[in-house]
């Protein structure tokens, strides 16, 4: 393995190829030896540092890559997932001075083509070019080469600073926490003292927890089926949790708020009925952000929905820059994100990383592959 | 009946009495002599001159008032419905000096609390005291006596001034386009150059085609079954029309955009399949406002809009005084509303009014009662 | 001095007269004995505990009451000012349920008249009634009777809950905080990792950089002219504070960012030279909300902020419920309120009290009166 | 000159050089003979049809180009002005698929980095990296060579279709019409029913009267000093006018609103006091933009800003797309633009052009150059 030196500002040594893994067919990944890529206009070499696993890399592993994605089969060999990494910047493009060689960084995962209306409007995870990477989009670890190498190529404008305290293995859930961020901040960014309904204790959902939380929402409320993961996200802020195995979640969150409801349902559960209890969890005129959903079609009461006058936002990522309002909170120490990394494993040990994180292997939640 | 006389500013002679329309039972209507309300506060007496039969209407008709209603049983044989009504102030009550004796108005149908956490927002039409007319709220017809009658009281903060060379008839039709104007406005505003798709030929839909037209919108598609509405449509703005018993909408509107799809859908039809439609009517980013909705839940695919990070927005009525600005575009004559206003008929006449709108009698759109 | 039973729930007893201040010509205060109001329709009766000096009261008690206030003479021998107080609520109105008698509150100065177009889209702070209650409209303590005194009627609107572990003292802060609040509110509100720049260290400007710094922004930069000043600014979460009797602002600024600028400044000072000073320590782009002003016309360089894109938000008072979102945070502990908290005096001390605050005796920042 | 072929998507013939002006000294234009640049990625060869004089023209003239531009000296001796073209698509760049050869087109003015976070937020022409064509910015005229030119390449995301039957002199005013479209925009976009004052009927001014109008706006008044250009205004939507020489604009604006105000101020006129009397002609809550400003410091009324919480907006051009919305109306024919279009001239001219549009000869309003 490369040890680069790391003094900022210095020149780093960068080897012709890299390890990395590529998805073969469903279920098959390989560690091949490829070229480091070279970073083109706007862009930076990034020194893989660490990676998360996320569960769209499980799905991606098994059913291929998105079938949107331009003259790309789902298996081809040759393609690196792996979007929630952090690391150490080695090389710049050309043009490129808002970083300096040695800058620790995580990425978020999508820079939009920037010519296309949306990214035109500032709303880049809707790029109307999602897939194209000839016409400038990436989705790293989706439709550009991401994060399970040694080396990935980044867009600068998806440059997140990661403050030199913070280890690497919390750095890389700066953008888990900056998809929260972005779900509250499309309910309206100003929750303070509003009720905030959590709904799935899963990575984005205690990390929405833990921000709504910080951003001074009361009472937050977490629903799901796991203590243990309920009892994190009572140590990461919420007021109260709901085991929703032991008591109706919408009976609970009335029972909570005194019979009010709260002004804001973050679902991140992905359960069939979710929306429509999240609709009864709200009063007239609330807000619901699905950062989740079920694979199937499900059966929803668009009445309840219409009559309540209530807006429902589908997000996809973590746009609006959101992700570098976590980094804000997690570098100012307003929670502590590394309660949800519970396993590190090394880059060759892949494949054991993500059997943890498929079968949730003790309790795992996020699990963090460490490669430099 | 009461000659009212015409002069602005002047005195009208108001009598004790006067006639109305009360719900009995379930599709049971009494014309009854009851005494004219007296304006309170904030309020004032209007003569109403016109009034318009909507769907709602025929279901409070049918079903009785919304449960939510404070201590009011659906049937009590005193409750004058109708919503869509305008007249001549006739008195005011105290300190009112917004509105003169004589001023023609149309009323938005919802008058919040103005105290509780929505209205303080400006989110009227979604007071969490809907219902309770003890708190302050008014939902004229609703929750409060409505318009077919020879009098109505209202608040002076939903009255909307009606210019003087607007028939009556027409001027019933400006809480319609006020409603459609709202679904516009809660998909953001600013549609001029931008595709909306219209769902569902009825009043509503009519209106939003006109108003979506009127403010730029490009094109402006809409959908429907029946050809002779979908033709109303086209002289009202619609670029292009599809009757969906010919064509499948979505490959529709795919078609009529070059594949690009659109921006903005206000889904006026409440069919089953119609958020699953629109959602695949919108390009990525897209929004969707729902002004109807089925009456039974529905499947939806959840995934889809998540994954295309659509919003949806379901509204209720006629908020942030949208009203307001379908009165200037109709006062402009940016478009005929009159085109949807097929029927008139008398005060006494009201359960054949009735019928027409019910049973779509010679394709009956809007019908109208003329009061005075 | 009527002594109230604490339990809540219970009836208080309320006496017939009560112990109040009130202003007679310039500069002068009487305490009188006048009746004990009774709370009317969406009112209750608050028992004032604590009530703090602004320097509003101070020019009111100089120059009298605003002009804009109907039938109003500015010295009528009959009003109280105060518009920062904190209380008991001992009697409900008609109507009241949202409250129980003996919860603690802390009172928004503004409750708008909810009838006109600004109270119908929720700006009731800039209500066109404004100063006529006849027509619904209050500010306490500027067109209403206020706080200086042992009981004040007030709209349940206005009123934000005081938890029970917060002392009378620090929750006469809420408003102030409220309203630095609402000046971060009109700038965006999502100001989590963007610079802000507070200029002056006075009540709302210090309190303006406890709720930055709560709200994640970074680096959050004080300046102003007296270093014990800035010194607490420094432990309310400044990351930067300037002296700039010491240090241009504008360089300093430049200096702190790296040459960047900041986002936003929240200008608190009324200095000649903040709105040019602050648009130039923004970026293009760049807000300014002015939450304080210069008495005489200034010279501007409106140049500079057409060129740069810069708006400039001047506002009045804590709209928006903002008050809620800032007594949120407080209950939280996100940061020492009663750090600005200098000084406390009785009820019949107001005079002396006053003096403190006008002279800044021993370096006074809020004069608190204790009344009960 | 060559002359194209017309047909659509059929290769235009590109000659090796052009004849494009040159700014020298001040005052110093050339006519001399370039290459024809090629267009890169995301980029388009435009022919120039037509392009008008804007008044910023005649400053860069005089005064050179902006200081902000990165490495270039003000007069350079190639740069190339002129920012309001239109022309027609003769060839593309790498990876360009939005439009085709042939293709009829208008130009906004900026084209942001893509990169900075004003950009990534949708606030391209508040671009942190404005006069850095290495870091992909680009402003037409301004900062990259512009329209007085056979030739000119622009970014394909600010190009705007030109309908066929929209003649190529009323094209070049589509920016114009954009920028003041914009300035609605910022104020809010809902201006159905409200009232607005545009003040200065210059060719902003007066495209913002009609859009103002075509949009809903009620009243629109405009206030000027030349009635000639007034009556323009009148025709092309202003409900009143006022000749600020024979009537204090604000007394005309409070008597047209019966006392009132608006709720909106678009500043067209650069005048000293325009911004204190902006600020008396709106209500409470009312908000100005500023497209126009005073070369020199003025002397402002904050605290009548302060105090009616009213919002002040400086916009430099065009952005959120609404030069879209501008190009969507006059298709629309809501208003007809061509009224502002006063003289043409040749390309060969330029110098003749420039004379009339800033000695205003023959009452000149826009000045167009016909180049092809």
């Amino acid at each position: 393995m490369f040890a680069a030196t790391a003094i900022r500002g210095d020149a780093f040594e960068i080897p012709p190829t890299m390890r990395a893994w590529v998805l073969g067919g469903p279920d098959e990944l390989a560690l091949i030896e490829k070229p480091v890529p070279d970073p083109g206009r706007c862009e930076v070499l990034v020194r893989v540092d660490a990676v998360a696993i996320c569960a769209t890399d499980l799905e991606i592993i098994k059913h291929g890559l998105p079938a949107m994605v331009e003259g790309r089969p789902p298996f081809n060999k040759q393609f690196t997932i792996g979007h929630e990494y952090m690391g150490t910047i080695v090389k710049l493009g050309p043009s490129v001075d808002e970083f300096r060689i040695g800058d620790r960084i995580a990425v978020e995962i999508h820079a939009g083509c920037g010519r296309c209306p949306r990214c035109r409007e500032g709303m880049y995870t809707s790029c109307l070019n999602y897939g194209f990477p000839s016409k400038g989009h990436r989705a790293n670890g989706f439709t550009t080469d991401g994060g399970f190498a040694e080396y990935a190529v980044n867009n600068v404008n998806t440059l997140v600073h990661v403050p030199d305290e913070m280890p690497d293995e919390e750095a890389t859930l700066i953008v888990t926490a900056g998809t929260a961020m972005y779900g509250l901040d499309v309910l309206g960014g100003l929750i303070a003292s509003e009720g905030v309904v959590v709904t799935g204790p899963g990575p984005i959902g205690l990390m929405g927890v833990a921000i709504a939380k910080a951003l001074g929402a009361d009472p937050v409320i977490l629903t799901g089926t796991r203590d243990r993961r309920l009892e994190i996200g009572r140590t990461l802020g919420a007021d109260a949790v709901v085991n929703i195995r032991n008591e109706d979640p919408v009976a609970a969150v009335s029972r909570i708020t005194g019979g009010k409801g709260v002004q804001y349902v973050l679902e991140c559960s992905g359960a069939a009925a979710a929306l429509d209890e999240a609709a009864r969890m709200v009063t007239r005129g609330g807000r619901i952000c699905l950062a989740a959903f079920p694979h199937e079609p499900v059966s929803v009461d668009l009445a309840y929905i219409v009559r309540n006058n209530i807006y429902v936002f589908g997000i996809r990522g973590e746009g609006k820059s959101a992700t570098h309002r976590a980094a804000a909170l997690m570098k100012q120490k307003r929670f502590d994100a590394s309660l949800i990394h519970t396993h590190t494993f090394s880059l060759r040990e892949l494949p054991t990383a993500i059997k943890y994180a498929r079968e949730r292997i003790e309790d795992a939640i996020k699990v963090v592959v460490k490669v430099h």
